[in-house]
């Protein structure tokens, strides 16, 4: 997936046995299952194992909960939602930056709930040049209708990866030569910093901001002057505000 | 209102003969009022008067249509639909700009139709300390519930002005000093603007960007760097954007 997300699947809820688990095994990124509650049945326990490999999230649920999500009326105990597209791969992403000759811009998002940023955030990535973005796997919107309709087709252009631990993945391009900025209140002003370079922007969470874990793990924190009576910007307006210091910086 | 629009009503349906004569003479807005069809009663036919008095629609229902929306079961022929938030004046922003000493920023909206939009520019406006932001009545959205609620509290300390015409109210400020910057494709790059001084920065419509109008009544065109494949950033992130450059260039 080295040149975008491709729109390659467009129904999402996949049910049954045999489709979950064919779902699964190909290597389609299948955001969750839903599986009956309790089930000692061999099928279902095949298809528990093979998410387990792929790291997918599972939820036990009630036979109720199963039947209200159906939509063909025969889910036979689990149901999978799979993505809307494809996601990238961190390697993917740094592949992109090296064929451009360019030193890497990836934006990485620590908990992004709302679709709408997002889309918008998305949007910022394609614009401002950004090679990728990085999104965790838990507790955040993936790439859903919404995103995608939300982006303005930047979901088409932009690679999102989506890995399981966001402080690995720091670890692991830090090893690659990348700098890390994230954005958080009591920093050092954003135009103070030098934000040349290969580079990772750290965008925080809607209500909590950028998680301690993750935080500590960077090496600037950038502020945003603030002149007014509230506490923080939009999260995309934000991540846009800072985006575009590293373009001005690099320009 | 020349320290923000006040929360000063929760209730914005007001019923009956003199609560809604009382709503309009105190000058609070009052979107609509909905009037008995045909009634020749004198307090109603007053507060018809009243209401053209104050610009407000007026629309004629019937007895049945009135009693539906009735809460209090008591409209005695007459219901008023207040806004929830009261608007601030373009001279109350003027005047807040020069009580601080500083150079008037203004943020100019024309034609923003997305409530988030709203809310999260109204955040920005607050942080990089512009004096007020300007919107059309007409095709616009207002000080709405959900703009209130995405603005984070921003809406309780910036001062938003709803104006008829957006090209006058910039001729009107024009002879205040201010110089117009409106975002759009084709502009010069923004960094290579000067955008110190007293200024008022006009962003476009989701979809169809600055009106011709308006775009020809502006002084300069700034546009944001786009490295990417898709066509725009979201209106609020190049609010915050070409906001933020102000902020940095006063700075």
């Amino acid at each position: 997936m080295e040149n975008g997300n491709k729109e390659i699947y467009t129904e999402n809820k996949i049910e049954g046995r045999n489709a979950v688990m064919e779902t699964l095994r190909s290597g389609r990124s299948v955001d969750k299952i839903y599986v009956l509650m309790g089930s000692h049945d061999g099928p279902i326990q095949s298809i528990v194992r093979e998410a387990k490999k792929h790291d997918t999230i599972i939820s036990f649920v009630s036979k109720e909960r199963l039947n209200q999500m159906s939509e063909t009326g025969n889910h036979q105990g689990v149901i999978a939602m799979a993505a809307s597209y494809e996601y990238a791969t961190v390697e993917g992403i740094l592949k992109i930056a090296e064929d451009k000759g360019e030193p890497p811009f990836i934006i990485l998002l620590d908990g992004i709930e709302d679709p709408h940023n997002l889309g918008a955030i998305l949007r910022t990535a394609n614009l401002a040049g950004a090679h990728g973005v990085i999104i965790p796997k838990h507790r955040a919107v993936g790439l859903t209708a919404t995103v995608a309709k939300t982006s303005a087709g930047a979901i088409n252009y932009t690679p999102v990866a989506k890995v399981t631990n966001l402080g690995a993945a720091i670890d692991q391009l830090k090893k690659e030569g990348l700098w890390f900025v994230c954005a958080d209140m009591g920093g050092t002003k954003m135009y103070d910093l030098d934000l040349k370079g290969p580079i990772g922007l750290v965008v925080g969470n809607e209500g909590g901001g950028v998680s301690r874990l993750v935080r500590e793990k960077c090496d600037f924190i950038a502020s945003i002057p603030m002149k007014g009576d509230i506490d923080s910007l939009n999260a995309s307006v934000a991540a846009g505000v800072l985006a575009y210091e590293i373009v001005r910086q690099r320009g």
